[in-house]
């Protein structure tokens, strides 16, 4: 009989009482993790040095003990918490990666150990419906006909990107998802409009779509590094003249280098003139939506096309949780099509109404909604608003402070929580000046106290600030200027 | 100061002491949950119905009560566990999910709560080292030079044969990144050959990448439902003669339907003749590389270009987690390029070398690797060997079993642990056979005890059962015989 097969392996691998105390154990390293508030940046370990560490706490099967050694699991979580990024701590103010809400962490757990994919309802019922049920919320601040439009979860906001391109590239060209390539041809050849600043993953989708990425036209820049409207219509008219037939137009609602938000409106205007989707990339900044005082900055949302939102930055879930919202939800439908007797039901139900295998690009989907909706509904709008609206001003006041450092220069006004400056003293050669940047950057990483990064403007290299902690105050950001005149003097 | 901005729901969500009570609840209910070894099957609830439990969930701005209502997210948990796909119950016999290793779920709680993107070493250093690690302790399975080889972990198999067809289609058609669709005209047009039972994300590649779901080549299967290579020859010649330019050919390690494998040696015979590009989609099948006794299974595996295997299906780990391996880890380079000075560092040092963002699709990516790399540093190969070769073993038991049953069919012989058949009682005619297993499917989804799937095998539905639990016994499936059989006399 096969049940005889089953060892005592897996009898232990499988015990629930063992699951009891390797939560336990992981639970109070991670309790001290949140606790701690020190000031602390990263410390980068030679890699060659970091993994001979970690195989030295690979058991060999030879020597395998029993019981359990929890004191090497220990060793495990000790090591990983220690050498990552410290986003719960004052000194992180580098990526726009988040320092979770820790709830959303626990709820995690949950998905890890009850693994129920949610691409398809019968797997995951409650993630598909909560799906729905935030899907609403969060329309109430895009405004959309609440029976017409529809979203998704997906992995990620390059994926979300590349899904509303798919969806884009499919309305327009009618035949190119079954004929491939030669549908692109015409008189004129496919390509995509962008803000000269747009995320990497938008032009790298014209080039995995088969549009191409020199098929990537782009937008100039007014001062405050948005899509410039004036000068825009005579780009997209120099276009067409040299062949190319623009059929989306992709916006950013926070970019990723200064997190400047694109003009909506005015855009949306131009995209009706010419028949353009209209695709914003929101993966960092729409999530202002949620508050009263910033959603201004999304002026005109309600007009486009299609929004990717991640809610693994600025809601502050654990990554990935990316929210692709679509103002027509035929056009959803759009973006894929296939069949496949095993995943997809024939005939739709009342079940297979809710999967969204058919939508997006994963088979296996992790219930990433679950992380966002319990904290909605245990705390509401209110503590998203709250969060982002503090860290918005914090913002404002460090850039308030490096304005009246004689020695430092700030690149843009900051709209939402990124700001790019530059520590310039009176000694620098104006030839030094990017050299200089990544200097600092990199002695400030060293220093162990802040992580902060560095990003191109107007081809130049500056610092980089991104404050998604509510931890960090101004006295904070007063002491990485400090840090910063002080890495300046070393040689 | 905006310090001050900082409310009384900031610091309840993130005090450290509330984050251990929330683990708390959530963890004594998982504990029952692993240890829950019920048979139990589906409890399908119609979705409307379930939308209002969830709602009567949330709070309202209003009403929000302090301290924390830990009452609220136990039901919510609860909720979340009852209404999802039973992976730990020996009921379960339905997909492809895997239950997890519970030591897994546990990891995945540090990942969801430090939260370290991991496509970019600085940002978290373990999981990049042991990424590295785990490439080379399953490249032992696979035998590739260990200098040459690659992997990349990425958010799914869809993705990884995705990213896999990418790479492919740039090296046939170097100049498709920059220049697009012109690119893929020529004296004939791209195809892609696959097995008339690949997975459906593979077509939907075709589709995705501009080739054309209209130019995948179906070949031919033999009996045991693998790709017929003494037939396969024709087709190619065929698909040339229509114009069509084959470049790469997809082969299954264990297909979806049936769990068949692809005779990987002799189709590379016929890729290096033709110089096509080998892939496999060893999603499913790939694991049994582990086992000394099922590896046969892949014979020739040493012999692709590059291989999708998902550790979420049978290494047992939270989903998802895709590992991505290329033969050569030059053509790993090829499937993406780009520039974005924000993430990639123009010049490369010893931490840089280690990034893989420009090597998956993803930006953010969930550090994947560090579950299957715990539980293989503590336990090592021998857990996943045997419980992968009890589950094969398993199906082969339950096949003896309906072999012997006068009123069921079988429909292939399983070759790992997918194992399909019909239920076929003498009064039952021939037209109705179809039908009547798509109603017994449903009839014992309903029933409530056993969660089975269907799939169509050469045009005609099957019941489908996958064994990912070593809790199912013999016994299970005999008493799921008996289910069938009382649901084909309901009318």
């Amino acid at each position: 009989m096969t049940e005889s097969l089953q060892s005592g392996l897996l009898v232990e691998a499988f015990d629930a009482q063992l699951f009891r105390e390797n939560a336990e154990t992981v639970l109070s390293r991670l309790e001290k993790h949140v606790a701690d508030l020190s000031i602390r940046g990263l410390e980068l370990t030679d890699p060659a040095r970091l993994r001979r560490a970690a195989r030295a706490l690979m058991t060999t099967e030879r020597d395998r003990p029993a019981p359990f050694d929890e004191e090497r699991l220990a060793a495990i979580v000790d090591l990983y918490i220690k050498t990552g990024i410290q986003v719960h701590s004052p000194g992180y103010m580098g990526r726009q990666f988040s320092g979770v809400v820790p709830l959303a962490g626990v709820i995690d757990f949950v998905s890890s150990v009850v693994n129920q994919p949610s691409s398809f309802y019968e797997a995951g019922q409650l993630p598909n419906v909560v799906e729905r049920i935030m899907a609403d919320e969060l329309n109430r601040f895009i405004g959309w006909d609440p029976g017409t439009f529809a979203m998704i979860t997906t992995s990620g906001g390059s994926l979300a990107n590349l899904t509303a391109l798919l969806a884009a590239r499919n309305r327009a060209f009618p035949g190119v998802w079954a004929r491939g390539s030669s549908e692109l041809e015409g008189p004129a050849r496919p390509a995509i409009a962008v803000g000269d600043d747009v995320h990497y993953s938008v032009a790298r989708a014209a080039g995995i779509l088969g549009i191409g990425e020199d098929r990537i036209v782009r937008l100039p820049l007014d001062a405050a590094r948005r899509i410039d409207v004036a000068r825009a219509r005579p780009v997209l008219d120099a276009a067409e003249r040299q062949g190319l037939n623009v059929f989306c137009l992709v916006a950013s609602a926070g970019t990723t280098s200064v997190g400047a938000f694109d003009q909506l409106d005015e855009l949306a205007v131009i995209a009706r003139e010419r028949d353009l989707w209209l695709h914003v990339d929101g993966a960092h900044g729409a999530s202002l939506l949620v508050s009263d005082k910033l959603r201004p900055k999304l002026r005109g949302i309600d007009q486009v096309d299609s929004l990717a939102w991640d809610a693994h930055k600025m809601l502050f879930v654990p990554a990935p949780c990316t929210l692709l919202f679509y103002r027509d939800a035929k056009a959803s439908l759009g973006a894929f099509r296939q069949t496949a007797s095993y995943v997809f039901d024939e005939q739709q139900n009342i079940y297979t109404a809710l999967d969204s295998g058919d939508k997006n690009f994963e088979c296996t989907k992790r219930p990433m909604i679950m992380t966002l909706w319990t904290l909605w509904a245990i705390y509401g709008q209110a503590l998203f608003a709250e969060k982002i609206e503090y860290l918005c001003q914090l913002t404002q006041d460090a850039y308030a402070l490096v304005e009246k450092q004689p020695d430092f220069e700030t690149v843009h006004v900051p709209e939402a929580n990124i700001m790019c400056f530059r520590y310039r003293p009176d000694w620098l050669e104006e030839k030094d000046v990017a050299a200089f940047q990544v200097a600092i950057r990199d002695r400030i990483k060293g220093g162990g106290n802040f992580f902060i990064s560095k990003v191109d403007v107007d081809g130049v290299a500056a610092l980089r600030v991104v404050m998604m902690n509510h931890q960090v105050t101004t006295e904070h950001f007063q002491m990485l200027l400090g840090e910063i005149r002080k890495a300046g003097q070393e040689k």
